[in-house]
């Protein structure tokens, strides 16, 4: 556990209420604003700031505004403090791109909820829940650490992408599936015009398919604005795959038909629910050269073979120029993540912890 | 209630084992056979049956095989017995065209559940669901009535409508949504193969939308090639509506996709949960010529209007050649069918009931 310090709160809606409350709840000293007055004051009746304000000495300050908003608030930020700054923003690319800063680490937690604004804030909205972090070369690597481990205090499992990276992925599992369900929602509402009897006969498949789109759209002329290309081109994906699926079912190819189902039900049988903490642990120490972009490649590299880091570090030598990287990961998984990084011509030694 | 009888059921999977326990538990004698033996004797030995075999004088038949082996059945039970019969199929109108009987009425209970087999089979499966009965012109009337009843009996709210009308509306709701996700969870497992981070960015809403898709796939090659017409008809139709959502997100259309994203979600909203039995209700009489095309007519009128049938009876005139059909509704849509009515030449009488 991280000890305890002052963090501030930009955004004291649904996520930024949650982290409040969260960190409260680990003996953290909150502060926080919001662009609506009341909202901040609804915040600290409900528990989830200590004080409503700007905090010069905040340790990390996350940004939980909407999206387009992120890049000037964050700027303030960093002026206002000397501490890490985050953001909570679902579309990181843009964002990140405009903020080069080594004290910015871009942030997204895959964490919602149905409900809206500070009063449906839940200080365990992030256990078990994934969040991105989108180190660059210009981070800073005691930046990072700082809010690698604070999010991962909060119950969340890090996994750090290339921004790019992050947008592409989150159009396929997020953005892409938002809008899909919104379509087949309006069509299904439609056909309900000329036959009243259609609604009634959506039973709980439907009804789960198209849940998500009973959330706040406010948010998305943003998201679809900022991450228009990946989205895009994650629509046109999925225009071509129905349209393979429609030639199956227009052509009568039953086997083929099987075959599609069958894949995607092996897929979403095996979609891994929270990550589980392994049993044997391996410390991997890796000499790196003392500056900040090899901490966004050696992360990422991990994410992109698919292993958790379950623990993070840095060792900076006393000469300065070089330092030590020190991972904690999954024993089983150990071998990937040396391999991977002996391929980039890093020479990392491995120790099993038992 | 309908007074306890003896019931068949030929199928005991989950949703005819289902079937057998809750009429049991409504004091039914529930006869039934499978395919497979063992799956039968497992159906007696979870009490969804009294016996195995065939019971020549089951009042009703209930046919709960896959939708390829219905029409067989049903023929052998329309043989076997002198009572109704009806099925659970998830497509009506090839069904129903091949079976021309008066003593059979199409149906389809709207209910499911991530369990497979007789093992998933719950007596409370289908309390709240829509099940739909596909009278038409040869429907007998006390056919009709009888496996209406029995269901209404079961917990389940009757919807009454054409064959073919009913598997349009299944292919959007049902059918269509089906297979684009299983569409969805295919493109985001292609796209894991490339980044294994992906698929634990999955967060609750990709998890509700793909759900369905871990069903088992084995009922669907049947269901689209009986009901192959309307649901590529379905399918062009979310086709070119991902093609407008597509074209706001290309052309940055940010007020066009936020109407959008309203409507998805003011419909989403208000989508019914179960029917609410109103608390005022009307009874309608309406003269009728005696002959099974007219019960098919008025009921699915009814469900067109959006208006729930509570009950249904017929009084048959001592004389022959005319009979009353006897509907009670909510007495706040009354109007609704009775203008419908009036339209085709009827001559309803209405009297509330208090």
């Amino acid at each position: 556990m991280t000890s305890p310090g002052r963090a501030a709160v930009v955004g004291t809606g649904l996520i930024g209420g949650s982290i409040g409350l969260a960190l409260r709840a680990r003996g953290w000293h909150v502060t926080g604003t919001d662009r609506d007055e009341q909202r901040a004051a609804r915040a600290l009746e409900l528990g989830a700031l200590d004080t409503v304000g700007v905090d010069p000495s905040a340790d990390v300050t996350f940004v939980a505004t909407p999206v387009g908003a992120v890049v000037a608030e964050v700027r303030r930020a960093l002026e206002e403090t000397e501490g890490a700054v985050t953001d909570v923003g679902g579309v990181k690319g843009t964002i990140v791109r405009q903020l080069p800063d080594p004290r910015f680490v871009g942030g997204h937690p895959m964490a919602g909820s149905e409900q809206e604004g500070v009063d449906g804030a839940d200080a365990s909205l992030f256990e078990g829940a994934t969040w991105v972090l989108t180190p660059t070369v210009d981070t800073d690597a005691a930046a990072f650490t700082r809010v690698r481990s604070l999010v991962t205090d909060l119950g969340a499992e890090v996994i750090a992408l290339a921004p790019e990276q992050h947008d592409a992925l989150v159009a396929v599992v997020s953005h892409v599936p938002h809008l899909t369900a919104a379509t087949l929602m309006g069509l299904a509402a439609e056909g309900a015009e000329a036959h009243t009897a259609l609604l009634r006969l959506a039973a709980g498949g439907f009804r789960d398919m198209t849940r998500v789109a009973a959330g706040h759209p406010g948010i998305w002329p943003d998201i679809c604005e900022e991450n228009r290309e990946a989205i895009v081109a994650a629509l046109d994906n999925l225009t071509a795959a129905l349209g393979e699926t429609r030639a199956l079912v227009a052509g009568g190819d039953r086997d083929g038909l099987l075959r599609r189902l069958e894949a995607a039900r092996s897929a979403r049988v095996n979609l891994p629910a929270r990550v589980i903490r392994p049993e044997d642990l391996a410390e991997m120490r890796v000499p790196v050269p003392d500056r900040p972009g090899v901490l966004a490649e050696v992360t990422t590299l991990a994410s992109e073979v698919g292993v958790n880091i379950i623990d993070i570090e840095i060792a900076h030598s006393a000469e300065g120029g070089r330092g030590v990287l020190v991972l904690v990961v999954d024993a089983a998984q150990v071998d990937l993540v040396r391999d991977a990084l002996v391929a980039r011509g890093y020479r990392p030694s491995v120790q099993l912890l038992s």
